[in-house]
């Protein structure tokens, strides 16, 4: 699975900021990074007289646009999208998630504790990896604790924990929803479609495979 | 395999327009309808002071904003995606996907002809399942020629070839090439699949699956 660390704490605690932090210093040790930023209000990425904008507001459920330097997407949804579906969807291929919000998910945290904001987290201390925090004498027992700008120490611990010694991936989702599979079941799965694919012509050394089915009515 | 229709045409005959009146026609039929736009320039879909800019800014390499309505993505490529790779990515929840260019990709066309502008078609006539016009006289043999306001007429020819008696959709993808199954591979790879998902708990009579299998070098 690709680790997926949630940045929390209280409204303007400086979240953002701290991911800006850690982004550069993830990079540049060679890691692609994706974020997930959640926004409980309808925000507008699309703007109207843009073409993709008209598709939009035709009726398109999902417009893409795709350039050589980006591609953007803007899909509608009937309710709030899981956040294991979005990264299932639209996070395969980076090394790390950080996710801005969603304290709510099990998810490992990071807690941005600004003294100026509150000195109390929002985190249980079992789901927190580590508390980022300018309060001095704030303690928090087996929970390491940096100060907001060590995003080389943050990163360090990161690194060690989540980002050395990766494993191959084997991710199965259904109808949306994530399902945790033991080492038999990944390693027959791994086995059944490689000898597959071994016999079938146009692949040499899959490096990344997606089967995709979905059974009509 | 999820139909996918290109409407093509020199610039500035009407592709976006001629979209606009499929797309509520498609959708009012009960269909799902996914678009995807080239763009040969690059484009801003996002804003400076946004969080979700600021992560690009900072180096994330995908950005996703997730909300009760909508979920959005920016993507940083380093050379632009293949359209198959874009569908398989992007776009498989929906039930057709039309595309505002891409005239060199092997899909099925529309072409879009309007006589201010073009008189002769950019497509060859077997890769064209019709062609929209306002040229009184033009004829193209074997290929079936619409109003451009048409856009009934269109969907009826769209909606009997491409979305009614859909089959079960499987598909597989490595490194982002579309893989063509026969019927022997897509009826071994549905069994098998479906024989291990009974097998694991929490699933039951699954619609949608997705396997990914990423093998880290």
């Amino acid at each position: 699975m690709i680790p997926v660390i949630s940045v929390v704490g209280t409204s303007d605690c400086g979240k953002t900021t701290l991911i800006e932090k850690l982004i550069p210093e993830i990079v540049s040790r060679g890691y692609k990074v994706g974020t997930i930023k959640h926004d409980v209000h309808s925000f507008e990425i699309d703007h109207p007289g843009k073409d993709s904008f008209r598709h939009t507001q035709a009726g398109a459920n999902t417009v893409v646009i795709s350039s050589p330097a980006k591609v953007a997407m803007v899909k509608t949804v009937e309710s709030e999208m899981s956040l294991d579906k979005v990264i299932n969807n639209y996070l395969l291929d980076v090394d790390i998630i950080l996710t801005e919000g969603f304290k709510r998910e099990n998810k490992f945290k990071i807690e941005v504790l600004r003294k100026e904001v509150s000195s109390s987290p929002v985190s249980k201390s079992d789901e927190l990896i580590l508390i980022a925090t300018d309060v001095e004498n704030f303690n928090l027992t087996g929970v390491p604790k940096f100060d907001l700008n060590n995003a080389k120490g943050m990163v360090d611990l990161i690194e060690g924990n989540f980002l050395k010694n990766r494993e191959d991936v084997v991710s199965l989702t259904v109808d949306g929803k994530n399902i945790p599979l033991n080492e038999f079941v990944r390693k027959f799965l791994t086995g059944t479609v490689s000898g597959m694919l071994s016999s079938l012509h146009g692949v040499s050394d899959p490096k990344d495979i997606i089967i995709r089915i979905i059974e009509k009515d």
